[in-house]
């Protein structure tokens, strides 16, 4: 770990969090820990008994406790939430990557790129033509800003993430390591002698408040514009073909795969390895289960499951089932020889 | 979008396409749109009377129309085969991105490395020794070609495309950004103590004008080496284990993968996230749908669909009918109550 | 080719290998050949009379064959185990790929880096503050070690890997080129109008004698540390979720995805785009078929394949039987209509 890490007291840590209790606290806290693993530098919460006990038989530093809770002998925080006062003092633990204070001098900016005075550039970055990086963005080292994308304001680009042309980020958004967005779409005629290639000229529009997850890879359209909605959050290895709509506040596991000139509504939570057929349509509040595969439009809201998808409940039920196929011949094979040893079929009797 | 782009009449554009009628030919264009969006700026084409109602609705700049479309009042032009006229025209509108003139000066290029004079070497580019780089071929930003790797004539590679090793890339190829090809194969001998790695000492050859999507991986052979044929086309996020042969003019949807020494023919289709076990053999013109999974070979030409693969038709009723395994169970238990009454088992009965 | 890459005598390699009788030991060899291959350069061997029926028809430069193997009057290499002799063969051809005898002049190296002397550190790489990189270790072109992060003795980062914050990367390990390493865990609450993201501060350890293919990623975990056993192997594009312990010597294959917290036991193998979900736990010594999916623990080791997973030769019967669903739904019409006509239904007699 890095020895320029800040330190907290529990003593600070309770006062960030308006601690009802704090015992010990000069205590020093470097870090969290999950419930339940031993840490003498961290602090942990307990939100149930259950919980605690698993924290008391570690040597964790301390642990966040509710007022139920009474009379611990070792460093604790007592709070009414617990798991909150945890992921608040969490979000204070966190350390952003260090970013140059202005423009790397191995950064690489094109005279026609606007970029603001308070943007932040790694080194060996590269900035083309047209492109505009907006007020408090941040592009990490070895990114790339293709020609006429823009980058709003607060977005961060975490290292190596490539923008090909004409794709444009919202602000407040975050991409992860070796995500690639604006690659050509992937689409091909064939002549009867070889795949001709489809010009792919349209652009992407990330909105506002989207992440995008490392190596996630987002194609540009073929002409208009591949587009995910505000507030849309993808995981790593992540396809999105030329063309997709996502809308807003869609939440997508990693290496699900969306394929050409979908559309997904708003709050869609999508497991991972899902797959989206080119062309359809998936309405608002639609929860898909891991590996669900989609072959037909989903029109109404609810949860599916399966390839093609079916309401969860009946997904599970045919799933459970086939493992039953055997069992079936079996019974049907034996009701089979019973009918037959009743009743020969008409076409077999000598008559 | 960048404010260097250029623009066109729509009497250029009728110029360039032939068109039998141009009306408002001074109307200036900027871009594409697809049929039914808005856009002032953008042309689009309307190939049947359903798309000319959606492209009439909005505010596009102009419209691509066949001679059967009588009298249009506003920005139009008449061609024989719209569609055809469209695609012409976002041809001319591809802004390749842009690349030096020459040898980037940070480019670092072996002295060993063998460059020809036309090619083009982006910012932050690494050659090492042995490479060669054909005519009029272009390394985007960041590309790495590694030792004994050769590109061919006018291929383009783009940002941050990375070549381990003896891998040789064929003419008028397309490696979209974080293509990595020559990485190790994936073997390993397990000892009884330990998973001993097999050297991987093989090369790569993607043969004239494929096209590689972004962030896919293509492994280099144990020994020998893997091919990817000519013509080929591979989405973004496929994986190709190492000694794959791949024919000519297969097209490969993104997140499919296939596994070590599997071989498949020419002119083959995927869909996406398919799996190709190690050692299977594909044969020519074959068509598998998305995330089929290829677990025995597949001699015979045809369209398969599902795990393991059957023709089409008989996996779409099979995955039909597997919806139906509760109705199934329930009337096969209704007849064996029907039965039961009418004639006990014989094991049951008392006599 | 590289025209740097060394040749040997067949003479030299039958010494390496303890040959019996060598013949044409002045051929002289550049590389291996699979079996079957013709190659006049390259050398290879048949393990078997099979194998030696298809090198005997091809231009192979040299086979090793066993003794059992009489009078080959062609180059070859007689040796007790062709196929052992064949991989120390090509385990001595193996060139790492080039590395700058020091600290490339173009890397970035924080000041409050520590860098073992005997480091090499290749053009454009960029170290962080905090960051260790132990001694014999190699960090080659465009590699990115974040904060805190830390490579063990001897391990070697391609070309273009990335590390974010607070990373350990054991001793002897081999990150191939693309891999993403630290990015943060992808977890979110619904606040009823938007998605909070849940802070992301823990780290990554990935203990001794790791591989790990292109373009994989790990991620961090949300406290405490994803966790990858000692001397593990992941291929290609797989996706580790924060938070995930998976034990020693686990293998991997291409596209695997493995959902936050899951747990996974020692000797665990995994074939090609497997998922398992967040949470799940399997044990030690479990083989998990290509494209399994787990949705429950697996308490007990064995073979498993399928959603949900059941072992290997249950899944592959009903995976058989699956087909005959429109034959089953046949013969239990058939059933239905004999037995009807035998005896109508209750419900349907008029008295």
């Amino acid at each position: 770990m890095a020895e320029n890490i800040r330190s907290w007291t529990l003593g600070e840590l309770g006062a960030m969090v308006g601690a009802y209790e704090i015992i010990e606290p000069e205590k020093v806290i470097l870090r969290g820990a999950p419930a339940g693993e031993g840490d003498p530098d961290a602090i942990t919460f307990a939100g149930d008994q259950r919980y605690l006990d698993k924290c008391l038989v570690t040597d964790v530093g301390a642990i966040i406790v509710s007022p139920s809770v009474g009379g611990l002998r070792r460093p604790c925080l007592v709070v009414s939430d617990p798991r909150v006062a945890f992921f608040t003092i969490m979000a204070a633990m966190i350390r952003p990557i260090p970013a140059y204070p202005g423009i790397h001098p191995t950064a690489l900016t094109d005279p026609d790129a606007k970029i603001h005075d308070s943007v932040r550039i790694g080194p060996y970055a590269v900035i083309e033509s047209g492109a505009e990086i907006h007020a408090g963005a941040v592009i990490h080292a070895h990114g790339y800003i293709g020609e006429g994308c823009s980058v709003g304001q607060k977005s961060v680009l975490m290292p190596r993430v490539t923008l090909i042309q004409d794709v444009q980020i919202g602000a407040r958004c975050l991409l992860h390591s070796g995500v690639v967005i604006g690659a050509d779409g992937f689409g091909f005629v064939w002549t009867g002698e070889k795949h001709q290639k489809i010009p792919q000229v349209g652009g992407v529009v990330v909105e506002d408040d989207v992440e995008i997850g490392a190596n996630t890879c987002i194609d540009r359209a073929t002409v208009g514009v591949t587009r995910i909605g505000r507030g849309t959050k993808l995981d790593n290895l992540i396809q999105i073909g030329h063309n997709v709509k996502m809308g807003a506040d869609n939440v997508m596991a990693g290496q699900a795969g969306v394929a050409g000139s979908a559309t997904i509504g708003a709050r869609v939570t999508t497991g991972g390895q899902v797959a989206i057929g080119d062309h359809m349509e998936v309405t608002d509040d639609v929860i898909l289960g891991g590996r669900t595969g989609v072959m037909s439009n989903i029109a109404d809201k609810g949860t599916y499951f399966g390839t093609p998808p079916v309401p969860i409940h009946q997904a599970m039920r045919a799933m459970a089932l086939q493992q039953r196929m055997p069992e079936l011949f079996k019974r049907l094979r034996e009701l089979e020889s019973r009918l037959a040893r009743l009743t020969p079929r008409e076409d077999d009797t000598p008559q």
